[in-house]
């Protein structure tokens, strides 16, 4: 069973991704090249990050979902993010990491470092690189990723705040959905807007009393004000009331599609 | 009438600006410094991009407007984005520009400059700056960018979709809230998760009719799931219904907080 999610090895994507995954690992660049390649069978599990509870949606994985045909949602990961300062010895004056990790240790690096350069690169796991080959900079990353090299860990946990969670899709073949799980992911495009179009899709959950989890807008690219929405559920797909309630939004919905990701259940991993 | 928005001189923020300020135009980095400064009474007015019709929310925006005390909107500017392509001849073997700008105009280089390099940087104007300093890269940026320099206009209207507009919102002190304006924005935080919540939330203005242009969630960096919602609604702010609804909404947040931005009305810039 091969799975691909974004890479270089080290990775928060690449922990989720082997904390699931009974086979090989691999690693693309983007969102969209694993989404493809689960889609066209170059891969049968895909890894992508959805949500932060800092930072809020990773809107390239909701827009790749939202375009990409055949798709199941087969299972949901969510992994505590964990940072720590990282450097070969105490002589460095820059710091590299991904934008988000730094910014998720603004307060910390203030306090402590407040000199040292903050340099944004493309991964975690490339300011890990950059600190091995360079002793005047550190790196942010999971503690982790200092073992087996000659980088030693400075500051631990070190994030701004103490609940910092990602949420992982792991997405399969359509072929694949799994037939229980208690939660589902539609995501919805009208290609409609009047007064009340968003309530009147919310009400077929709430009069069957499915607790809404989640809804999110993303622009549909035709026009400002015209969105595709993604919904969350706490409710099984194989349920009556959620085939029930999801018919009523495809009517509603019937100038646009409805897209049924399927049903999972969350699963936390360290 | 100072106002500061997003530089330097030459970004899309620099026209909206400039199209909508009496007084001068200066230039901050990032967003969060353009809200404070106009929260401390550094600046009357701020000019800050809130939505594109491609790329989405700008969460920065959101995420510092949920943040900061004693705001208001008081007027909605929304601007066609269109891009050019710039340079100093055809020599050119690299093009920069902010990564959303090269992102929109992925199919035109695919189709006539697939070899070229593409380099993402800070901003458009920026882009340009280093086309002007470097006959082999090329930049990303509205046409007018070339205006008095030794640019030339390689192609023009190079966006992959016709229709890219651009929001910006027009932030002041909440002692200059405009009485007036058909549209208006709050940001509720109830501080509470139970199933029918968001709709709860909802309700109040579907009950008196008033359409809602946009919900948006962010993450309260409080717990994953637990959100604040960025609502705008096509209903002013002096209209007694949108006080009942806005009063209904705070009573059903109690645990948590409104923010009422104020009212605008939408003002197209070209």
């Amino acid at each position: 069973m091969d799975t691909v999610t974004l890479g270089p090895a080290g990775t928060y994507s690449h922990r989720a991704a082997s904390a699931v995954s009974a086979g090989d690992v691999s690693f693309m660049e983007s969102v969209r090249d694993i989404v493809d390649a689960v889609a066209v069978g170059d891969a049968d599990r895909g890894v992508v990050p959805i949500e932060n509870s800092i930072q809020g949606s990773v809107t390239e994985t909701l827009d790749a979902l939202a375009d990409t045909d055949g798709l199941a949602v087969v299972r949901e990961v969510v992994t505590p993010i964990r940072h720590a300062l990282l450097a070969q010895d105490d002589g460095f004056d820059a710091v590299a990491s991904h934008a988000q990790a730094l910014a998720q240790c603004r307060e910390y690096l203030d306090a402590t470092h407040p000199a040292v350069d903050r340099r944004a690169v493309a991964s975690t796991a490339r300011g890990v690189e950059v600190a091995r080959n360079d002793e005047t900079t550190a790196a942010i990353a999971h503690p982790d990723s200092a073992d087996g090299t000659e980088l030693d860990v400075h500051g631990s946990g070190i994030q701004d705040r103490a609940s910092n969670e990602t949420r992982f899709f792991v997405v399969g073949p359509a072929s694949e959905r799994t037939p229980a799980g208690g939660k589902s992911s539609i995501i919805v495009y009208p290609n409609a807007n009047h007064p009340g179009l968003l309530l009147e899709l919310l009400e077929p959950f709430a009069d069957r009393n499915i607790n809404l989890s989640r809804v999110e807008s993303r622009p549909s690219g035709e026009r400002l004000g015209d969105y595709v929405f993604h919904v969350d559920i706490a409710s099984g797909c194989y349920e009556e009331r959620t085939r029930n309630a999801v018919a009523d939004v495809a009517e509603i919905a019937a100038a646009g599609w409805v897209r049924r990701l399927g049903s999972y259940d969350t699963e936390h991993v360290a």
